[in-house]
C-alpha cells in the first residue's frame, strides 16, 4: 500500500493550508516543503476560508487557541468541506481548558473530518471518555492492555466520526473504523523535541491528497514515514551524543532526504 | 559599489523593526542579529509607530496577516516616513485572498516604500497586472524571455512608486527604475526552507540604513550576499549528504560569518 | 546549594506554563523539555488562568505584547499567586513603548513576582530609575562601577518587590534582597542569538519549582548552569568555526545534556 506513496506526495506537490499555533508552525511549514508539499500559514478569519479553499488539504491545530483562530478554523474547515478536500484536525491539549473543550465540541459539530490525530488522552477525551483510558498517564499502564483499548478506542471513534482517528504513543494505532493498524516505528527522543505531533497533521494533511491509495493507508504511511524519520535522526544525532536540537535539526533532515525506498522500514500490522 | 557595505552595517548596528508573520519571525530576528543589526518585532497597533519612531528600519511582511497587524504596519510606516527613515515592503502571497489584496493596496496608498521585494506573481500582482507573467507559473517559460519581462516590470514598478524594487528568483532583478541589477547567486535549495524570502526582506532593511551607498546598490548588496550564503550553505550542509533542516541552520551561520571577502563571490551586473 | 538541582527538575518534570511572544516561543518550549519540564504555551485570555491554575510555574514575557496576551499574563498570574506557585516575569524591552511600560506597570502592581528578570536596562526603568544606570549602554561603562551598581540594583529592588531579582549581563547578578550572587558563566555569543534571555527566564520558572533549595538559589543555579551550556556551546560550535545558526543549535543541544556534574562549571559567589 506505500509504494509509491512519498514520491506522489512529491510530485502533487500539494499546497497545504495550516491553521496552527505560533510554537511550532516554522516546524510545520519546513517539514511540508522537506516532503515536496507547499505550506501555507494563513489564521485571520477574513481571508481562511478563502485560502483554505484553494488548497489540497486543511489542517486545523488546537495550540495556541485564539477566538479569531477558532473562528479561521470552523470557516475554512466548512470551505474545504464543500470542496471535498481532506481537513485534520489536531487537537492540542484539549482538555486543558473549557475553552479548548468547547472550541474542539464545535469544530467537531461544524466540520468533517478526513482524520483526527492526537495523544491517546486527547483523543480519549474527544470520544466522551475521558476517564477510561487514564489521562496523559495511561503510558504507565501494563503495555498490552494498553494497546488494546487504544485499538478499541481509534476504532470506535473513527467509525462514530466518519473519519480516520490516529492515536500516537510508543506504539501508534491508526484505524478508519473498519482496518486497525499499528505502527511500531518512531523513537522515544521525538517527544523531547516540541512540534513533533503537530508536524505529523501537518505530514497527514499531505499525504491524504495522493488519491491512489485508501485514506486509512494514506494516514497509516506518513505516521509510519514520519516514524521512520525519527529512528533516522536518532541514529545520526543522538548516539553522535548530540542532544535534542541536534536531534530536532535531524528529523527535518530526514524529512528532506525521504525517498521511496526508506519506506521499507516502516512496520505496519493489521491489529 | 559593494566596498565596505557589510562592515558599514555591522558597525551601524541599525536597529530593525519588523512587522511580520509568526512563522519566520524568529529566522528575520536571527537574521539581523547574525549580520550585526538589532531586531525588534513588534505587532500591536498600540505601540507600533512608537517603536518604528526609534528605529533604523522598518519591515513589512504580509504573512499571516491580521486586521491588528495590517493596522500596526501602516500605523507605523507613516511614522517612519516622517522620520525619513528606509521602510521596505515583502507582500508575502499577496493575491491569496482579498483579505492580503485589500491590506496590500492600502499599505501601498498610504507608506512610501522604500523597497518592495517579492516573487514574479507577488511583483506582478502589485503592479497591476497579475496575468501578464503567467502567476506562479513564471519560473516554467522561456527564461530568457521571462527574464527581460522581469527587468521591464521591475523597472517600471520602480519608476511608479519611485522605491527600489526586487523580483528574486533564479536570477534575481533590482532596479530603482534607472539602474537595473541582475544577481545570479543564491541556489535552489533556498526554496526548499521556508522564510528565505522572509529573511532577504528583513536584511534589506538593515542594508538600506548604510547611507555610503546609494539605495539601489544597497539592495542588490544584501541580495548578492544573501545569495552568497546560500550558496556556501549549500557546500557545507547539502552537499555533505544532509538535507533542508542542515541547510536552513547552514544559511544562518552564512550570514553571521559574512565579511567583506564574502563579496567577492557577488554576481551583480547591469542587465 | 546547586547539589541535585539539575536532577530534581528532571524528576518533577514540572508543568510550566509560558505566556510569551511568538517570535521565541519555540526555543523556550524546546529549551523547557530539554531540561526535564513539560511547557505549555497558551495566550488566550479565555484560557489562561485555567491552564496556570494547573501548572507548576507560570512565565510573563513582555515580548510581543498585545491587549489579549497582556490580560492573559494578569489573569494567569493573579491565580498562581492564590495557589501560591512560582511566577516569573521576563519585560523584554520594557521601555521601548508606553504600551509595554503600562502593561508592565500593571502587572507589577497585580501580580506578586516570585523572579524578575531582565537586562541593566529593562531591571532599572523597572525599578523606577531608567537613568541612573545609563539604559543600554552601561555595558560601556567601567566594569567594576558598573557591577557594583548592579548589586546594589538588584539587592534594593529586590527588597522593594519581595522577589529575586536577576540582571543579565556579562556577570549576572542574582538577590532577593539579602543574599547578592554574581555569576560568571556564560559567553558573549548568547547575545548573537534572539530568545537567549526569554529561554533563561522559562528555565528559571521551572527551577523554581524545586522546593528543596531557595528561590535565590534556585534561580542563581539557572543563571549559572545555562551559562555553562553557553560556554560549552561555545566550545562545540564557535570555535569549530562555526556560525550563530550552530551556536543556537549548540545552546539546546547542551540544556539537554545537563547533569550534576555539569554544575561544577557554574562560577556563583556571593558578592
Amino acid at each position: 500500500m506505500l509504494e509509491g506513496i512519498i514520491e506522489a506526495v512529491r510530485q502533487n506537490r500539494p499546497l497545504v493550508h495550516c491553521i496552527t499555533n505560533f510554537v511550532t508552525a516554522n516546524d510545520c511549514a519546513n517539514a511540508l516543503l522537506a516532503v515536496g508539499a507547499s505550506p501555507i500559514m494563513a489564521d485571520a478569519p477574513e481571508e481562511a476560508a478563502e485560502i483554505a479553499g484553494r488548497c489540497d488539504a486543511l489542517v486545523l491545530n488546537l495550540g495556541t487557541p485564539s477566538a479569531g483562530r477558532l473562528t479561521a478554523m470552523e470557516l475554512a474547515g466548512k470551505r474545504v468541506n464543500e470542496a471535498g478536500r481532506p481537513v485534520v484536525f489536531d487537537p492540542v491539549g484539549v482538555s486543558a481548558s473549557a475553552f479548548r473543550r468547547e472550541g474542539a465540541r464545535k469544530l467537531m459539530e461544524g466540520v468533517r473530518f478526513s482524520a483526527v490525530r492526537g495523544n491517546i488522552s486527547e483523543i480519549s477525551f474527544l470520544a466522551g471518555h475521558p476517564a477510561g483510558f487514564g489521562g496523559v498517564d495511561a503510558g504507565e499502564k501494563d503495555a498490552a492492555a494498553d494497546l488494546a483499548g487504544r485499538r478499541r478506542l481509534a476504532a470506535s471513534f473513527a467509525r462514530t466520526i466518519r473519519a480516520v482517528v490516529v492515536i500516537t504513543g510508543e506504539t501508534d494505532v491508526v484505524s478508519d473504523g473498519e482496518k486497525i493498524f499499528c505502527i511500531r516505528n518512531g523513537h522515544a527522543m521525538m517527544s523531547r523535541v516540541t512540534g513533533t505531533g503537530c508536524i505529523l497533521s501537518a505530514l497527514i494533511g499531505a499525504f491524504l491528497t495522493v488519491d491512489a491509495v485508501r485514506p486509512v493507508e494514506a494516514v497509516a504511511a506518513a505516521v509510519g514515514a514520519f516514524g521512520v524519520c525519527g529512528e533516522r535522526a536518532y541514529e545520526k544525532a543522538a548516539q553522535a551524543g548530540r542532544g535534542t536540537g541536534s536531534y530536532h535539526l535531524a528529523l527535518l533532515d530526514e524529512l528532506s532526504l525521504l525517498r521511496e525506498d526508506s519506506m521499507g522500514g516502516i512496520r505496519i500490522e493489521n491489529c
